[in-house]
């Protein structure tokens, strides 16, 4: 099946994968997709916090008896390919499922860390943050990505999906937020070429607005810019941050529909 | 001097360090750079190849004796604040200067790799080189602009700029060009916001168009998409690849008026 003829993403038996699913957007994500897809599907929770998980786990059992659930502690930095191809492999044979039992693979790239917001850039001093910076948000997430789709080949499955959590910050710098926003955009466009190369893949980069999660908190409390730190602590005082649960329910139509262009940005608030 | 007040950048006595200043568009840039500034003027050529560095230095001394030239074999990768900021000390030292010797600052990030575009993106699976990447790339040019301002602060000197070297890529996907857009597209979005958050700095990223150079080579030998490889193939038979010259010619007057938007990304066709 072409890209172009997106089918609705909650129709289809889904192998999904889900990063930073214990807490947040990411398990919210999780949840309101286990609600909205088929019988026999599979998720996939990552994270490194083992509570957070079974939290997300708790709740799909809860709300999507369903679908299976398996959970996985796993810290996405510092993984290799081999790490990675491991750890689907052994997935497979402890669940007992092959990519062929499912017609949909669903990846969403939503783990991500805000990296240290109390420095102007021409303060940034540290290599060593700097590389496990891209490590986690770039490396990782690539290399994910090409151990997933090496198992999901186009000819496995129905439909193949990407969604890559993104944020405002891809295409406007925030200041004292230069090395978010960097990772940001390079995310971005890492997945805006591989919509480019590989039409049979569907890429969605979502910026889910500002939501009320953990990363609002560091924002708030780290940001070194005054004006902005002013602007987040603003937005939470007078409770104009979204729940996540806000910004799925745009999210949700738009993974139905399945007519975005792949490979585009789409932004909360422009939908 | 605020940076809207921007002055003839050819016009202040000047340090100006240039990253891969050994061939193609950094030599190019220095030379011509060298014959614009005013004398006692010092130009820092820094790259991996000795041979192209004095080369570089060599059509200096012939064609504008009156700035001084140190060569610095160097290679970007795998640089530490500490390492970067006795790199700096060191040259002060040995050059017998000081930043409050000169009118004007200038840091010319223009190293740069191609990476592997031999390979889509979901075909791309070493941490290693992918780690790689984002060092020399990202995390080393990032370093030393920090150790360099650091030096040069703004009331050691009358006028601050960085010119950025960058890419269509960074704003448009080529096909198995992943990773070279998506270092592009942060790059930009590094010095976008330091641009932001320091208006004390004058910031371009500057697209010098496809220009004849061994990146070129690559480009025409390496890629993997079959379109993007006969385009570039194409332009390098047609005759349609500018020269390194021709690309600075559009630079050096938006450098002279010195009123560009900073931190805008501005094209050699946009000009």
């Amino acid at each position: 099946m072409a890209a172009s003829d997106g089918r609705d993403i909650f129709s289809l038996k889904t192998f999904c994968l889900v990063t930073g699913a214990s807490r947040g957007l990411g398990q919210c994500m999780a949840i309101r997709f286990a609600e909205k897809l088929p019988a026999q599907s599979m998720l996939v929770l990552m994270a490194r916090s083992l509570n957070g998980l079974e939290s997300t786990s708790d709740q799909i059992a809860a709300r999507a008896s369903h679908v299976r659930t398996k959970v996985v502690q796993r810290d996405l930095s510092s993984q290799t390919e081999t790490s990675l191809d491991a750890l689907l492999r052994g997935l497979f044979e402890e669940l007992k499922v092959a990519p062929r039992d499912f017609d949909q693979a669903l990846l969403v790239h939503n783990a991500a860390t805000l990296g240290d917001v109390s420095k102007m850039m021409t303060e940034i001093d540290s290599a060593s943050d700097l590389n496990a910076y891209w490590d986690m948000n770039l490396t990782s997430p690539l290399l994910l990505n090409t151990v997933f789709f090496r198992h999901f080949t186009q000819d496995v499955v129905d439909q193949r999906v990407v969604i890559n959590i993104t944020s405002l910050c891809s295409i406007k710098p925030f200041k004292s937020w230069s090395i978010y926003c960097a990772g940001k955009a390079a995310r971005d466009m890492l997945f805006n070429t591989m919509a480019a190369e590989d039409s049979s893949i569907r890429v969605l980069s979502y910026a889910p607005g500002p939501i009320d999660t953990e990363m609002q908190v560091l924002a708030r409390r780290d940001t070194a810019d005054d004006d902005l730190r002013q602007m987040f602590i603003g937005m939470k005082s007078e409770g104009t941050l979204l729940s996540c649960d806000q910004s799925i329910d745009r999210l949700v139509p738009l993974l139905q529909k399945n007519k975005f262009q792949s490979g585009a940005h789409l932004d909360y608030y422009d939908i």
